[in-house]
C-alpha cells in the first residue's frame, strides 16, 4: 500500500483581536488575527507496493493528517483559503514518500502552477495559500519521522538541505555550491549546538508591551512586567506621530534601563526621508533596530536608510514575500537584522533559502512572530539555523507576544525569556479541534454562528 | 438626488485561448485569457440636493454603469473576483461627485483597508482586484464626462494630476513639487500634441508572431506577414532552449531585416547570469530590448543586466506591482524600457504614478498589452502620457496582439501599425454583456454550462 495525500481540508478561523486593540500598530489598526488553516489528510491506497523509506522511528508510520496555516488578520483570510485550496490541489494524489524523498522537488511543484502563478507571482494571497499547504506537508513528515520539525530539518544531510531550495533566482548571490560548502563547514558542530539549545534554549524578545493602541499607563505597566519577568528585549510600536512616540520611548528606556535592548517598529507607514527623522529624534534612547520603516518592497529605501542611521539596524522581513526579496536585502546591505515570516514566504523550503542567504551575508535572524501561531513555528526554524546553518545565537532573538498559544496542541514555552526547544513531533501547527469549530468564520460561536459540530 | 454607487458587481469571465496555444511562452506555458470583471452600478438616492459637479458635457450624467477588469490566465481568477468584491464593498455607498472631486482619495481609501492589506500589500489577488474597481471607476467618470478616458486626464490640470497619486513611498524618487513642475514645462504643448496623436495615432508593436508554441514555419509565416501588413518591430518569446532561441530570432531577423526592430522576452525564466548568457549569443540579431529576463521582483538582478546588455535594453514592468517597483527600476538605471501594465498596477491612479516617475527619469514607457482587454486601456494611458506628461513619442511603442477584441464595445482600432486614438467615452474596458454570458466561468456556454440569461 501506498500512503498519498488523499483530501485538503481548508478552514478559516479568526479569532476577534480587535475587540482588544491586541496587535494595533501604526498600519494595522485593529487586526483579527487569522489563519488560512489546511489539514492534509492520508490514506493509503491498495496499488501501491509499500515502497519503503519510512524511518521506523516511532510510530510515525501511521500519522495521517498534517497541519498548516498561514496567518492574515481578518478580512481576506477568504482568499487565501481559497488559494491554499488551489494549490492544495496539486498536492492531492502524490505519495507522502515521494514528498519525503525530495521536498524541493514537491514545493516547486505546488508554486508552479502556471495559471495561478499570474496572481503573484510568488506574492500575495497565492503565495500564502501555498505557505498554509507547504506547511502542512511539513507537519506531516516530522509527525511521521517521529521528531520536532527543527529536529527534522537538522538531520538533513548538507546536500539534502541545499536540494530544499529553488535557485533559479538567487545564484548571483548564493550558489548551491557555495550553500554547501557553509553548511559542511558547520555540520561538525551541530550535536554540540543541539545539546546547548536543548539545555539553554533560545533567546526571545517581547512585543507585547508597546503596541499603539495602548495609553502612556498601560505602556509604563507592561514594560515593568517586562522587566520583572526577566526580559532583556522590549519593542515599541513606532510611526503615527513623532512626539507621542519621543514620549512613549523615553518611558520605556526609563522603565527597562540602560542594559536592556529596546527597538522600534513604524509598520512601513513612512517615506525614507521621515524614517530618518523618526531614527534621529528617537536615537537619543538607543535604538538597537528600526524596523519597517518604509515599504516592504522598497529595497533601496532601506538600503538609503540603512546608511544613514547606522549603528541603529534596519529590519525588515516580515511583510518581504520571498527569497528574491531577501536576496536584495542582503547584497544592499540595506538590513542589520534579517526578519523571517514563516507563513509569508512560500514555507518552510523558502524559508530555509532566506537562512541559507542571511548567513552567507552573515546578517543574524530573528524571525517575525507573534499574531497566531507564528511564535509555534518560526522557534523550529531559528533553531535549525542555529543548529546547522548560522551556528550562532549572537545578535538573535525570536519575537514572542503572548496570546492565543492556548489554542495550539503543541503550544510554545517561554521560559525565562528564552523559547524552550520544541519536543513534539511535528511542526507545532496544529490548533485544537474545538478551538477551530468555535473560531470559524463566520459560523462558529465566537463569531455568533453555529457551526456543526464535526469531527 | 445624489448618485452614489450602489452595487458592485463581478464576473469571472475566461476564453480558452489554451486550446490553441495563443498566448504560450517559456513561463505561462497553456493560458486561458481571463478577467475579474466589475461593474460599478450608480443609482440615485433621494437624499442628496444635486450637489453638482457635472460639466453638461454630453448626457453623461444619467450614465449609471462603470466597467474595469484586471487580467489574469484562467486558474485564480475566482481569487481575483473575491478580491474586486471585497475592496469593491469599500465603494458602495460613495458618491460619483464625491470620487470625481477627489479620485486620489478614493483609490486610497479602497487599497487602504487594514486587514485586506495584510494579504499584499499592494500586491497579489487583492492589488489586481483593486485595479478592477479603480479602472471600473475612472470608466464611470470618463463617460460620465462624455470623455474618452485619455481626453479625461489630458484636460485635468497639472495640480490636479498631481494629486491622482499617493506620494508616501516615492518622494525621494520624485517630490509632488517636482513633478507638478515637470507637467507645467509640459502643458503649453498639450493642445498641439493632441492634434498630432489624433491625426497621426500612436506606434504599435505586434507580438502576434512569436509565441513560443508556434513552429519554425508557423513563425516564418507570421514574421512575412506582419512585414507585410507595415509592422516595424516584431517581439519573439525565448527562455526555453538558448539552441531553439539563436534559429527562431535567426529566421525572424532575415525575414524582417535589418530596418525594422526586434525585441525578445523571456518571461521570467533566466537568473541573472543565464540572462546575460542570452543576450551574448543572440546579440548579432540586434536585440533592441530584452523583457523580463528574470524574476520581476528583482531590481538589483536587472540592473546587473543592463550593465552588461546594453546597448540592448532590459524591459520589464507586466508583473511589477506597484510604484514603489518602478521606482526602484528607474533609481537603479535597470530598465531602458518601463513597461507599465493597466491591471496589474492599481488602477489608473498608480498607473499616472508610473508614467510621472518614467518622465522624471527620461526612460520610454512601452506598455504592456495583450492578453485581453489590455490593448483596450493601455492605449489612453500611453496617448495621456504623450500629451500631457513625457510628451514624447520616440522609442514608445505599445504592445499589439490581435485577439479578443471583438467581444468589447469599444474595441483598439489599429491601422498602419498605429493606435488610432479612442473616441467613444470611457475607458474602453466594456465587454459586450452576450461575451460575459458565454464564457462566464463555469456556467457560461464555452465552458459547457448554461448560464442564465440575465441583462
Amino acid at each position: 500500500m501506498t500512503a498519498r495525500i488523499a483530501d485538503v481540508e481548508t478552514i478559516d478561523v479568526r479569532f476577534p483581536t480587535s475587540r482588544e486593540l491586541d496587535g494595533s500598530d501604526a498600519m494595522n489598526e485593529a487586526p483579527d488575527y487569522s489563519a488560512a488553516y489546511v489539514v492534509l489528510h492520508v490514506a493509503d491506497d491498495g496499488e501501491g507496493t509499500g515502497d519503503g523509506g519510512g524511518t521506523g522511528e516511532g510510530d510515525g508510520q501511521a500519522v495521517s493528517e498534517g497541519h498548516g496555516f498561514t496567518f492574515t488578520i481578518g478580512r481576506g483570510t477568504d482568499l487565501a483559503v481559497a488559494a491554499a485550496r488551489a494549490i492544495g490541489e496539486r498536492a492531492v494524489g502524490t505519495s507522502v514518500d515521494e514528498v519525503a524523498r525530495d521536498p524541493g522537488a514537491f514545493s516547486r511543484h505546488l508554486l508552479g502552477d502556471s495559471q495561478l502563478r499570474w496572481l503573484g507571482p510568488d506574492k500575495g494571497a497565492i503565495h500564502l495559500g501555498a505557505a498554509a499547504v507547504i506547511n502542512a506537508a511539513w507537519d506531516l513528515l516530522a509527525k511521521r519521522a517521529g521528531k520536532p520539525l527543527w529536529k527534522l530539518l537538522s538531520d538533513l544531510t548538507p546536500q539534502q538541505i541545499v536540494d530544499l531550495v529553488d535557485w533559479r533566482y538567487l545564484k548571483d548571490a548564493l550558489t548551491p555550491e557555495a550553500a554547501l560548502e557553509l553548511l559542511e563547514s558547520r555540520a561538525a558542530g551541530r550535536a554540540e549546538r543541539e545539546a546547548y539549545v536543548r539545555e539553554h534554549g533560545y533567546p526571545a524578545y517581547t512585543t507585547s508591551a508597546g503596541w499603539l493602541g495602548y495609553d502612556d499607563e498601560k505602556l509604563a505597566r507592561l514594560c515593568r512586567e517586562a522587566v520583572e519577568q526577566g526580559w532583556d528585549s522590549v519593542k515599541l510600536k513606532v510611526g503615527a506621530d513623532l512626539g507621542d512616540d519621543v514620549r512613549r520611548c523615553r518611558i520605556a528606556r526609563e522603565i527597562i534601563g540602560p542594559g536592556r535592548r529596546l527597538m522600534i517598529d513604524a509598520n512601513q507607514t513612512l517615506g525614507v526621508a521621515e524614517a530618518v527623522e523618526w531614527a534621529d529624534a528617537l536615537k537619543e534612547f538607543g535604538i538597537w533596530w528600526f524596523e519597517e520603516p518604509t515599504s516592504p518592497d522598497d529595497v533601496l529605501g532601506h538600503a538609503a536608510i540603512q546608511r544613514r542611521i547606522a549603528p541603529t539596524h534596519v529590519a525588515t522581513g516580515e511583510h518581504a514575500h520571498n527569497a528574491v526579496m531577501f536576496k536584495q536585502f542582503l547584497q544592499a546591505g540595506a538590513i542589520g537584522i534579517c526578519q523571517i515570516d514563516a507563513c509569508r514566504l512560500g514555507g518552510v523550503n523558502e524559508a530555509v533559502a532566506a537562512l541559507l542567504l542571511a548567513a552567507a551575508y552573515d546578517v543574524p535572524v530573528c524571525p517575525h512572530a507573534g499574531g497566531v501561531g507564528l511564535c509555534e513555528l518560526v522557534q523550529h526554524l531559528s533553531v535549525f539555523d542555529y543548529v546547522a546553518v548560522s551556528g550562532s545565537m549572537d545578535d538573535r532573538v525570536v519575537e514572542y507576544v503572548d496570546h492565543l498559544h492556548e489554542h495550539f496542541v503543541d503550544p510554545v514555552r517561554v521560559e525565562g525569556s528564552r523559547y524552550r526547544v520544541p519536543e513534539v513531533p511535528g511542526y507545532s501547527a496544529q490548533i485544537r479541534r474545538e478551538t477551530l469549530r468555535a473560531y470559524r468564520f463566520p459560523d462558529g460561536s465566537v463569531w455568533g454562528g453555529t457551526a456543526p459540530v464535526t469531527s
